[in-house]
Formats: C-alpha cells, sequence, structure tokens
C-alpha cells in the first residue's frame, strides 16, 4: 500500500528543529529537518549526492547544511552550492528537498509534487496558539502501521478494556453507545456518546467527577492521517459540571509499519492549575503506551500472517468509512500515475 | 520440511497454565494456552479473529479468553461469545482451537485434526507421577531446529567430547561403544553400552562410584520428537553398585529453527536426598546447556550455508533410522494432502 | 560484486593466532585459524563435515584440531584424519583449507587456488619488522564495505571536515590540494600536497610543531584492499623540522556489507618515546572512529536505497582509478570463470 502522496504529514515538533540537523524518516524517506539563521523550516533527503554520507550528520553552515565527510553545502532547495577545492559545481549534485512550515506547533512536509503544496489544506489545529486553552504536544515512536493506531482511536469501544484502569472502567463495557458516522467529501465525522457510566480513575481526576458521567467523543478524520476528537465529559446528575478536552492525534507513517504519533491534549478550563498540566502529562503517557502495547502486539501478529482477514463488528463504523476514504484516494492517485507513465 | 500432523506435541509443563493466559508459538502456530476455573486446559490461535490483538494479552472471564483490545470473549472451543455491545455474533468470528490434555506433567498439544486426536497415542512417561520414583522436569529454550537436538541425543558418541567435563570423561573418548539399533514400526529403538570408563564427575557424585563403570543408555524415540533414555551406570568391578535414571526429552519445534526443550529427570534411588535432586538439578541445566552452545553454533553453520550435505559416522546409525521413519511420515502426510487436495 | 579471487588476504595479527582456534569470517567465508605445536599457522573452514559444528568450539589436539561435538580431528590440509570409535575414515570426511603465512605481523589467506599463491604477492609492508622503526597495529570490525574504507582513505579531501578536531582543520577546508594519481599495472599511486595549512591538534602535538605546515600524503593502492600512506609533515617555514608516519591499511571483507580493518602506524623518529607511542594509540583510535561513524552511516544510507549512483567530484580521481583497476581485475576473473565452466 502505497503512502497517500500530495498530502501534509506532521514531520516534527516545531521546537525540535533548530540550528543542529534534526533526522527523521517520514514515509519511508530518510529526511534532514533543520532552521536556517533567518528561522525557516527546511528539509532534504539526508543523502549527500557525492558519496551518500547522510547530512544529519553535518553541521548547518548559513543557510546551508554541510556535509560532515567531504564538506558539500548544500542550500534549502537542495543545490549543492560548495565544493570544497573545486569551481565548477556538476548539476546532478543535488538532493531531493520537501516544502516545510511551521503550524500549531508541528513542522508539517508536504510529501508530493511541491507545486501542489497548498498551506491551507493542514489542519486547523487553533488550540496549540490560542491563549484561551491549555495545551501540550507529545510525541511517541510506534513500531506498527500509521492505519493502526488510527483505527484504535476511531473505534473507542476499545476504552473500556485496553483503558479500564485509565480513560475507561470495565463497568462501562457493554454500556450501549450511541453511534454516528459520516463521510463528508475526504473528512469522515462521528460521535460516540455513552450514558450513565463510571468515568475511569484520570478523567475523574482531570474534571473531579465523584460518581457516573456522560461522555461524548466528537471525532474528525482528516487525510491522511489526522484525528481530532473533541471529548466531553459531564455529570451524569448535573450537566452544568463538564468539561472538554480536544485531543489532536496527527500520525505519520515512518515506514509501511512503524509510525510516529503525537498526541496534543488542550482543555479550556483550569488554565493555570500546573498540577493538573503536569499529572495530564503522565496520564497521558500512561494512555497512549497502553495503546501502543496493544498495536505493537497486533502489528506482531499482522506480520507473522499477513494474509488473515479481519472481521469487523459494529463498533468499526468509522473504521469502515475511513478505509473507505482512503482507498478511494489511493485509487486516485494510481490512475494518476498510469496517466503520468503513459 | 513441514512439521508432522496428527501428533501430539509437549506445549507446556502442567504447572505453568493457570488462570492467566500463557503464550507459546508451537510448530509455527502462535498459541495461547489458559485453564477454565473447572482447571480443564484450553489452547486457541493467539489471535483475536476481530483485529488480530493477542488474546495472551487479555484475560480470563469464566471459561472464555477476553481480548484486551475490544472485549470479544472466546470459549475453549474457538467461538466467540461475546462481542460489546452487539447482540448478533457473525459465525466468522472464530479461532482455532486444539485439542490439548494433561499428561505426566505435560501439556500436550494435537496439532492435526481434532477428530483423530488419540490420548493413548501420548507416550507412557509415567515416572512423574510415581512416587517410586523422585522426578524433576526442566525447561530450555534452543535458537536450534528440533531435529538437532533430537539428533544429539540418538549419537551419544558425543558425550565424551561435548560433556568431557561433566558426565562424559575425555579417556572415554575411544572405548569401544556396542551399539544396537532397531526401527519398530514408527518407533526407534536402541541401545549403548560401554564398559571399564571413567564415569565423569557428576555421574561419579551421583551415584558415589569411586572408580570405572560400564554404562548403558537404553534408548526409545518416537514420533515426532520425544525421546527416552535409561541410563544405567554400575561400577566395573561390582554391578551390584548401580544407578538408574530415567531422561526423558520431549522436544518441540517453536519454528523451524527454534525449539522448545524439556529435560525429565527421574531416579529410582535416594528419593529422599533433597541435596542430591538440588545437585541433579543444576548439573543437568549445565549439562543441557553443554549441548545448546553445540547445536545452536551447529544451527548458525547450517544457516549460513543451508546446501553442504552432512557426512554419516558409524555412529550415526539410529540418527540415519529415526530420519529414515521421519521422511516415510512426511511422505505419506504429503501424499494425504495431494489426495485432499484432488 | 563477487570477492576478488587468487588473493592475499589479511586474516589476523600473527599475535592473535596460537594454540587456540581463532574464528573469523573472511570474504563470506567462516574461518578458523590455529597454530600447530611447531608454531605453523593454519586456515580451515570453520565446519565439521560430519555434522556442521564449527571446528572452532574445538581444541588443538597435536597438529590437529578436534571438534567439540563429536571428536573428529582434522589436520592442517582439512584432511579428517580420525574418528572415534572407527578404524575407516571415508574420504569425503574433509574440509576445505586455505594457504596461510605469517609476513609483517599479519597472517595473510590466500583466497583462491592454492596452487597459484605465491608468497611474494604479499605487500612487502616491512616497517613492521624494522627496528629502525617504531610501529603498532591496530584492529577494528567495522560494519560497512570493505571498499568503502579503501574510498575514505583515497579521498584525503575527508580529512578537514571528519577530522576536523583529530588530524585536520577546518581552517584548511578549502586550501587548495595538489594531486597526482598514476595507474601502473594493477596499482594506483598518488599523492596529494598542502601548503601552509593548520596542522590539526593531533599532527601539532605528533611533530611538536606550533605552527602551519606543509602535509604531503603519497599513497599506493594494492589489490585486493591494500592501502599505504606515507605522510609527512613539516614546519611550513623550516622543512627541516619534518616527521614522517607510514599508515597502512589492510582491509579485508568481512561480508559484503562489513569488514575487518587494520592501521600499522610506524614513525622513524623519537623511537624511545613510549608516552608519544600511547598518545598516538589513543589518537589513530579516535581517528579511525571518526571514519567509521562516517563509513557506516554511508553504508546504511546505501542499503536502504541501493539503486542511487553517486556523483563524483574532482577530489575522486584516485577513487576513480582504483575502481577501474578492480572492474578490470573482477572481469577477468568473471571470464576466467565462464573458461572454466564451459
Amino acid at each position: 500500500m502505497a503512502f497517500l502522496q500530495d498530502q501534509w504529514y506532521a514531520a516534527a515538533l516545531s521546537n525540535e528543529i533548530g540550528g543542529t540537523p534534526f533526522a527523521r524518516r517520514i514515509c519511508g524517506e530518510a529526511v534532514v529537518l533543520f532552521r536556517t539563521p533567518a528561522g525557516a523550516p527546511a528539509a532534504l533527503a539526508d543523502r549527500c549526492a557525492h558519496r551518500h554520507a547522510p547530512l544529519s550528520m553535518g553541521a548547518i553552515e548559513g543557510g546551508t547544511i554541510e556535509c560532515r565527510y567531504h564538506g558539500l553545502r548544500y542550500d534549502t532547495q537542495g543545490r549543492c552550492v560548495h565544493v570544497p577545492g573545486q569551481a565548477q559545481i556538476p548539476p546532478r549534485l543535488r538532493v531531493r528537498s520537501f516544502p516545510v512550515i511551521d503550524r500549531h506547533g508541528w513542522v508539517w512536509l508536504w510529501l508530493g509534487e511541491a507545486g501542489r503544496a497548498d498551506p491551507s489544506a493542514i489542519p486547523d489545529f487553533h488550540w496549540f496558539d490560542d491563549p484561551a486553552w491549555n495545551a501540550f504536544q507529545l510525541y511517541f515512536h510506534v513500531e506498527a502501521a500509521t492505519q493502526l493506531f488510527v483505527d484504535n482511536l476511531l473505534d473507542l469501544s476499545h476504552v473500556a478494556f485496553t483503558h479500564r484502569n485509565s480513560i475507561g472502567a470495565a463497568s462501562a463495557a457493554d454500556a450501549q453507545a450511541d453511534l454516528d458516522t459520516m463521510t463528508d467529501g475526504d473528512v469522515v465525522r462521528g460521535r460516540r456518546a455513552l450514558k450513565d457510566v463510571e468515568p475511569g480513575p484520570f478523567i475523574a481526576r482531570w474534571g473531579g467527577f465523584e460518581g457516573r458521567i456522560n461522555r461524548t467523543s466528537t471525532y474528525v478524520w482528516r487525510p491522511p492521517s489526522n484525528v481530532e476528537i473533541r471529548a466531553e465529559f459531564a455529570d451524569a446528575t448535573d450537566s452544568s459540571r463538564a468539561i472538554t478536552i480536544m485531543v489532536i492525534n496527527p500520525i505519520t507513517p515512518e515506514t509501511a509499519t512503524t509510525a510516529h504519533f503525537w498526541i496534543g491534549w488542550a482543555r479550556d478550563f483550569a488554565l493555570d492549575d500546573e498540577a493538573l498540566t503536569q499529572g495530564a502529562i503522565k496520564d497521558n503517557t500512561q494512555v497512549i503506551l497502553e495503546d501502543v502495547a496493544v498495536i505493537e502486539a497486533q502489528q506482531r501478529v499482522m506480520l507473522d500472517d499477513p494474509g488473515v482477514a479481519a472481521v469487523p463488528i459494529n463498533a468499526d463504523r468509522a473504521v469502515v468509512a475511513v478505509h473507505k476514504v482512503i482507498e478511494r484516494l489511493q485509487a486516485g492517485q494510481a490512475a494518476a500515475r498510469r496517466v503520468a507513465a503513459s
């Protein structure tokens, strides 16, 4: 399955990219990210055209990156602009460059034809720029395909089992969920509501809930693999006692079977409660690692015998809808490649 | 080389299987073993039919195993009996189950057609149930093919070299062995007798021997890969000073090139000598690790260049006889598959 | 790319080979090296013909090597000369032997037809036998193809970048090098001279230089992969203040993508300065590890996408000349194989 092309992929947190090279594999491509002295992010193939040393071992010199091996320098467009002791530079001495842009705390990398890179296609995750919200962003490397983590987020029936000791509760396992899913162009939206369930210890702590709650998750999936969840928790007997959390998950393939995962977590309550923030960082780390343990095991099982089909259940409605959009986008991509090749 | 089908394979020690799932790969198949509250052992494919999470990450709930991911429950026959929040259960939601039985301290798993699983085909290793014997069972994971360890046990000429400091002696290396091998249906029996040799330090200790001994090993190989050795050691000058040890080795393929190995060690003397038991556990662990070191190295050499044929020597008589039986059983198995496919 | 045949390859330091077996993979072949009691080196395929245990687990018994598994013994020509308990030895019980010879501190192994092994083809690295020189030899295992390290040594423009804090200096990066390369049969010779450059801290220390220097490297590449560098450093303003160092690098493929690397380092000054020797061992270790870091990264990048061609620069003149000789030798080798096969 080819990676979706002509898409923005989250590549790194903006504050990870600075004046020293940062190496990361994105959709199978070895990429080096860095900033020019002016602060502009840049992304190049991480491979000197001369003898294939990784440019990420080098140094930023002015607006260029210098290879650690023989000192060749490349500008942010991937053109070699300096070969030590040599006046003429062969035009073949160049490396692929990728459009990149800082937005909402992430550096986004455009995989596809540079001319089609439209910054407005980056999802609006403004909560990380908005002083009305208290937000943090965490990164996890996952030994599993991106889509497996997307599917995890789209089928929240797993919360009562995978997260039974954190944000779910075993007692809620058989609660009747009110499910709603809708495909809107290339976007899938949905809602999952549970009434009068145990909150799970973390949610009880975040919201100060003492009894049962109603929980509603409103989610949006956008290609290639961005999941946005508005999580609303309210006291089951007093709906004025409620909190809202935005859970933002860009997920980026590293390879076909490994992924870069971020959770952005934003709240509009108790903005100055630093202890709550630190607790939530710890709690969310545990929750994600609960998912990672299951998803990585799932990936290993699938790699062990790749020919086995999944059997869908009712809770997979959003998963199925998203898979359909992806198949449609991939079919279009394949057709475009055939046209280009003919 | 396909694994022999329609065979009982040792899967675990009986006391390893209880109320929490136990994951083990058997003949290439990922299997989860557990017990129902009534104590009956069960074995299922370790892969939820829904989304492929390993069932071994889950929990035993009543007589069922519950998936950690989305809470599906399977009975001991592999049928899904519960999907949270869903009344109808699609019949495709099922996983393979394997017949299993407790016998002589091991859980045996039937690989093949369930209807042909005959408990009486499990080898009679009664020494582990018999109060007239003092017995223990040890497990080792081996990075080598099962057959390589079987061959090791069938050619005891290795004892003087591999175990020269434990149960063999360099001085016995060129002793003339009296060898006898016989194929009896699917079973190979043999005997190897040495007269008037140094005992090796461990055997001297176990039997209290002060001088040279006669040693006779009477062995039985039964498919798929069970080796039973009756080891008799007697003072070379006083045959009334003798001990008998039963060494029982079921070996089970994990994959084509890795194995589960057990040594069951039973004695009919000094039954209450706990110090002897503890010493023998330590001694046998050393002996097995001496074998494992050689066999794993042998496997690495063979994997490095798989096309090289072995050159048999006289001592390989039992090895050759067993290989012939296995080839016959595999040919029959292949013929049955062809009939089934036509 | 096949390994060059009918060549002497450095296999080990002479003082590493003694009365216990020494295992090393040479050009993809698992080899066991040992010495007979008379001190003669021997090299055999590291695989018993009987059941494939590595002979290197065994012991030297007289002039033979004894297998740890079943006690078979092989002489230095690879003939089995003893099978315990068996009078007749099948002629197929033999393993490949390799001609080996001690020379200049290394054991050299002949890969090719034994009848063509000519000791005079071993390079004359006499500095390691000559009391007029103070010399040491260091070994490094490298996770990269042999040729990548050869190329590194042939393009010394890397010194200002890879070794900018040891034997190079960033300030010398754009110094104009005077380059000279010449192919002489199967040998490539060259010279690289820099005038009036910073010496780098290690060279300043070795030569006691206080200011800028002239540096001349005169190098010889000999097949299969031996690089000899005469490094001359002289005070830029007083040419009588000069030192000469011979840097000898035999490099031997372990596999197609891993290598055995030696640096032999010999000086003809301050012969009795043991502190200088110890410092130079430490310094050269750092320098080699600086190279290894870049070369191993380069190899990983190349393995990641093997189809990408290198783009040569002017400094690659010697690299290109050596590649041409190797291609010619390999073409001759392939032609000889075709003749032999027809």
